[in-house]
């Protein structure tokens, strides 16, 4: 069933850079050599794939070279110090516009670097450029298309930083997500993705304007997901105001659960036969490793967190819209011609929203988050599917976000562990974890992908 | 001692606009009308008072006629409709550059209005123009003048919101507040100036990234104040995730305090003793009218809030230090030579705080805002300079903002109310209210005002 591109000769590989790394302390390998790694994927696949709305192949190799300085010199900026990079385009950077998947920002420059790009290049990151993002981190796709096979969609919104990692023409990407835009593109494409406690990483200068929008990591493993968050956090910190990602400076090691709640979600009843199954295989694992497995049907107090998240997408949308619409308004103003079908009827439904709706829709959010805060005595974490199913066919729907919402509304950590495949088109399970016990969520993540990988 | 510009004949006096707009139902005058008596008072006083960075005089009149055509047909937008108003260039708007007050964004565009900018424009206000921020709202000065004396410090960073509303160039203008930079200014210029609670105005696009900043209105009135305050925040709300400002939708009724708790902060040492005179006079009126004065040396309460908010200052650099650092450092790194030596200075401190120090002063904020929410219960609100004396002079410093950082550490409202005067430089009274209860601050201050406008 997969469609190769003509360039391609073998599965795409997302491309590990911590472990890469060792071999930049004994001299055996540079950045600059990492780097030409990721550029040949590029050559090859860019083309077709379409993760980039812009690069600087020279200004990254520049980049590499200083940083491969540095680690001769035994002085690495960081641990991340030389990681080829993707930037999703709704983020600011000083050396390239910021679009946002719109032609109202066509060459719009911010003239600074966000906070967790200010913190990346500080940390030595080798940027090679801006991945796409649909239409202002909404849903209108801008053309990526799925490195694992090119007529299916990458997921979105952050669809390029997804695609670019999934085949390794940069090891790891920034993407954002207020509905399901880290988690179901990570998914898709065959990364780690993780979205964390809502203010957990500074979202100064990423042009999404909701109060449950994260800035999420994608990568090519746990350790280096985990890496470029820390790296993120300890230059610039969380959200004004909050104390930031909490955790060890190196990934939290592996750590057996003793109990876990598998969430269905919203998605459950849409989700594929063949995804529901690897789903069941994978409990039926965990339940032989001695894991005890809670569901809606065992206890109670999973089945009102199920009951109220069910609706996570409408309260989602209800919220966010009206906390973009002064954007949005905007620009209408400036050129509705130019702003898609889809969020000009998005901004019409959010006009009629009042403060006093919004007020209410935030007291239901908190109302649903105390609900989800109490499983945390009970249990480790939750684990879901991260999608229905591997990417659909198509480039005109980003695919079904169910899965990927409720992390979102419930402002908790959420990570995508690509440990699924469906004839051939990979397919993440989800870990949800408690909100600022982002490192709890790695852990349990690590000793689930120890135990899973070999499925 | 005053010395008036050549053109000026007489004090200067802001102009209230809700009151004049009375005249616009019954057609005796018209937003036009109006605008063209704020743009005489600004073609004599700009040239000597340097209130603005840009301005559109011919867009003001446009704006003004389609206002005008709106009451004509008996349907305005807003109360605000018509209300000539200058915005504080920290903050973005889509027709002119937002420059903030530094040659490193000299020209730039934001190509979008901020939230309450966006808002504001919704609700027909006339937006003259950009008035001068210190740079990157800090406390390099621009060359803005006091309208009351020109050898004198408009007072920062809101210098040229302040200045122009204080002679009625316009009504209103918006600033923002992170240590004292619209209760200082709005002092000094004679105007009214509101800080509202934290997170109460929706602050997204305007260009200061602490977690304790506060977009604020200055205006003519106490009136005028509440308004545009509450027109914006029924259109953007506050900042995402919170419920905005909480009040009627036109100014609160004066009523009455029982008890009122006079603060000392770490301004009454230093303030003149001219200062302290007025002060204590107004004080011994409103024990003469029956209200309670409690202060540091009967109330146990008190006077731990004192001992620390005295520290208000140092405590809320250091917060702010870390969060903004991450801009300082770009601004640093596209041209050190642009930036002010101050804010070099400012960038190697923040530079040795560590997340970890960071993390400890925002628990340290929270303990001081706990103590300081105890007092809601035993007072209605607290009273107090809303500076050491009048603007002072000469136009290299902005002022002590020593009476006005406690409300921005503490993140609760706070209004300056323009009853003193000192050798004809104006003197705020302060009004700190408590966290989200905005309108009774008003509330109390239009008793305040009533009682004392006569001292």
């Amino acid at each position: 069933m997969t469609v190769l591109a003509p360039e391609q000769t073998s599965r795409p590989k997302p491309r590990p850079f911590l472990a890469a790394a060792k071999q930049f302390t004994d001299g055996t390998s540079t950045p600059r050599d990492f780097l030409e790694a990721c550029l040949v994927e590029f050559a090859n696949r860019e083309k077709e794939v379409g993760a980039f709305v812009r690069f600087d192949i020279e200004g990254a190799r520049a980049a590499a070279d200083t940083s491969t300085a540095r680690w001769k010199a035994g002085k690495p900026a960081s641990a991340i110090d030389g990681m080829p990079m993707g930037i999703k385009d709704i983020i600011e950077t000083v050396d390239m516009p910021t679009e946002m998947g719109s032609p109202l920002f066509a060459g719009w420059r911010s003239e600074k670097d966000a906070a967790c790009v200010s913190a990346l290049r500080q940390a030595g990151a080798v940027i090679l450029g801006k991945t796409v993002t649909t239409e202002f981190a909404a849903t209108e796709p801008r053309g990526t298309r799925n490195p694992y096979n090119l007529e299916h969609t990458p997921g979105g919104s952050s669809s390029g930083s997804a695609a670019a990692v999934g085949c390794g023409m940069v090891s790891g990407a920034l993407g954002t997500q207020v509905i399901g835009s880290v988690i179901r593109p990570a998914s898709y494409c065959g990364t780690y993705g993780f979205k964390p406690s809502v203010n957990a990483l500074n979202r100064e200068g990423c042009h999404d304007y909701q109060s449950q929008s994260c800035t999420g990591i994608i990568a090519a493993t746990l350790e280096d997901t985990w890496q470029v968050a820390h790296e993120i956090v300890s230059r610039v910190g969380g959200d004004a105001g909050t104390p930031g990602l909490i955790g060890s400076d190196t990934c939290p090691a592996p750590a057996k659960p003793k109990r876990l709640v598998f969430l269905e979600t919203a998605g459950w009843p849409n989700a594929e036969p063949a995804a529901k199954k690897l789903m069941q295989d994978a409990l039926n694992t965990l339940k032989s490793a001695g894991i005890a497995i809670a569901t809606r049907h065992d206890d109670a107090k999973i089945a009102a967190v199920e009951s109220n998240i069910v609706d996570a997408h409408p309260l989602s949308n209800k919220i966010n819209s009206f906390e973009g619409r002064w954007f949005l308004r905007g620009a209408r103003d400036r050129d509705a011609e130019k702003l898609s079908k889809i969020m000009q009827t998005r901004l019409a439904e959010a006009e009629t929203i009042t403060l006093a709706d919004h007020r209410a829709a935030l007291i239901e959010r908190a109302r649903i988050r105390a609900l989800y805060a109490e499983l945390a005595g009970t249990c480790d974490g939750c684990i879901t599917l991260a999608a229905t199913g591997g990417a659909p066919k198509g480039l005109q729907s980003t695919g079904n976000a169910q899965f990927a919402v409720p992390s979102s509304l419930l402002g908790v950590p959420a990570l995508t562990l690509p440990l699924f495949d469906i004839d051939g088109m990979p397919l993440g399970l989800q870990v949800l974890g408690f909100f600022n016990e982002d490192a709890k969520a790695f852990a349990i993540s690590g000793w689930l992908c120890d135990q899973l990988m070999s499925l």
